[in-house]
């Protein structure tokens, strides 16, 4: 089985990535070869170039499976069409700009984030690639404005964002390529992932990995927002398995509508410090501080933290247990990246 | 004033364009010059080129307001800049392809209905018009797909066809556009259109028109769907008083989000010949044959038939009193069409 990943340098296609290499297999098939594409080239997944910063989990050396690196700019029109040609049965569209640099340039996010996209399914059309899965990721950002209390699978897509917007678009045209037999495609909406590893960033919710990355690790964090603020979240293990999940699916089973919201974990950040404190102590609690930034607060109290995931779980997504487990998961995977660099 | 039409050769062009001559003004401002863009000189709301098939209101001569019709093909890039830097204060977007020709043909439905919205749009952006109303008809082929027995403002666009995807697509990128203040835009989502006047057309919603136009005009006519099957429609007359009120509306009252369903009639097709009945008597309604066509009760019966359209109402869009009243004023209309021709 040839998978093909786009944006395969990044958080999620460096797991993924991983995640593919050590299962070797998917759905019962044999994976032959992964083409990894990015900006540039993504071979970071070979283990001597994995720091701890990124501490994707190490795949162990799989001598059958060609991997396959390339540094292309997707947003060149056909740049994709001789991968296409080679007829990946899987494919994993990852590449994006993030919302922060869709907002600040319209021209960039339509660019990348739509355009690219559209050239995407265009090349699958050309290449004749209607059974070929094409499962893209696609962020709570597709919702906005005035919502209800408790948001469902057919609440309506109203992005207050250019970010939300492109996104919203991709599900569309994605779904109307899926319809008319041109591809087999999957949207997954995911909810904000916590706990990341690494370093802040500047994205809005960085906090939210933060506040406990940070004193877990003995460090100082700033919490921004009230604590009374509710996330949907879920932790990049469950992502990893949803990105896998899906790929198993029957394109039958995802029609009519092939996007839906993955099945996060409502916790506010109060419920968060509060297992802070149950797992690293007083001390590790005590190392977040509280400075509200209003422009912060505008943002992540726009995205919407309670859903009916039904249709997800229903196709057999899972999500995590409690925020408890994501934590206690969080410390697992840093102790064995920390063992792994001793 | 400076109004611009594209599509004004199209039914409710041609309409609209008689209903701003007709009123000389919008909202208190006098009309000074009405831009009538098609792919051929829109020129037909010229009197004594208007046949009864047509059969738009006749406008009084107006020597004040300039009446510029173009043939520009839309989606050439940059083809409607030249009018976009004389800076009309109001747009009506109506060109499209329908929606048989955009399925037919995913290519062109893409160029037409999509490309060129957002060739427009880039085209308002790059002259400045953030303070320009841009008013888009959108249809109720943006929904599909598992649906609730009522739908509601914040009901998912689930597209089940090309028009009803690429309608959706521009929906979002006019509400991105216009929260970024690159226009002031505002999509109507139109309901069936009943009674058009004319002659039956490849539309599968064709019927719906035909079923009381033809059988009062004397003449037979053919109901392909089960009489239990419910349509939401309103008039031409109501549709065209949505879209001059659209333009009315200050750009914060439409925030957050800028597109509604108009509220619309729900009425079945039993009804609506039970209307005929009383209007046209016994002899009309028995012009009217059943003859059953898959193909096109599977397209209407997959369209939504009940809405909740509080948001339009309260934003005082008025639809139609009764489904008798529409078949009155079409009397009415087509008679005074013909004493206009005798």
């Amino acid at each position: 089985m040839h998978v093909l990943i786009t944006g395969a340098a990044g958080f999620l296609g460096q797991r993924l990535t991983a995640a593919l290499l050590e299962r070797g297999e998917l759905n019962g098939r044999a994976l032959t070869r992964l083409t990894l594409v990015d900006r540039v080239a993504p071979d970071r997944v070979t283990p001597d170039r994995v720091t701890p910063d990124q501490a994707a989990p190490v795949p162990p050396a799989h001598d059958d499976i060609t991997l396959d690196c390339r540094a292309v700019d997707i947003t060149r029109p056909g740049a994709l069409d001789s991968l296409l040609d080679e007829r990946p049965e899987l494919i994993y569209h990852l590449a994006a700009v993030v919302s922060s640099a869709a907002e600040a340039d319209l021209d960039l996010g339509m660019t990348v984030n739509f355009a690219a996209t559209r050239t995407l399914l265009e090349g699958c059309r050309a290449a004749g690639l209607g059974e070929t899965r094409l499962i893209m990721a696609s962020s709570v950002a597709v919702y906005g404005g005035e919502l209800p209390a408790v948001l469902d699978d057919i609440t309506a897509l109203t992005p207050q964002s250019s970010y939300g917007t492109q996104k919203a678009m991709c599900e569309l045209l994605i779904n109307d390529y899926s319809r008319r037999g041109l591809v087999d495609g999957c949207v997954l909406r995911l909810p904000t992932i916590v706990v990341r590893p690494g370093r802040p960033n500047a994205a809005a919710s960085s906090f939210a990995s933060s506040i406990l990355r940070e004193p877990l690790g003995g460090e100082a964090a700033v919490c921004p927002v009230p604590t009374g603020l509710a996330l949907f979240v879920m932790s990049p293990g469950r992502v990893i398995d949803a990105l896998l999940h899906a790929a198993t699916l029957p394109g039958d089973a995802l029609a009519p509508y092939r996007s839906m919201m993955l099945p996060g974990l409502t916790v506010s950040v109060a419920a968060m410090l509060e297992v802070l404190c149950a797992v690293g102590g007083e001390e590790a609690l005590a190392r977040v501080s509280h400075e509200s930034d209003p422009r912060i607060e505008a943002i992540v109290a726009s995205w919407p933290a309670r859903f009916e995931t039904r249709r997800a779980e229903r196709l057999g997504f899972v999500g995590d247990g409690d925020f408890h487990e994501i934590v206690r998961t969080f410390i697992a995977e840093q102790e064995a990246t920390s063992e792994r660099f001793e």
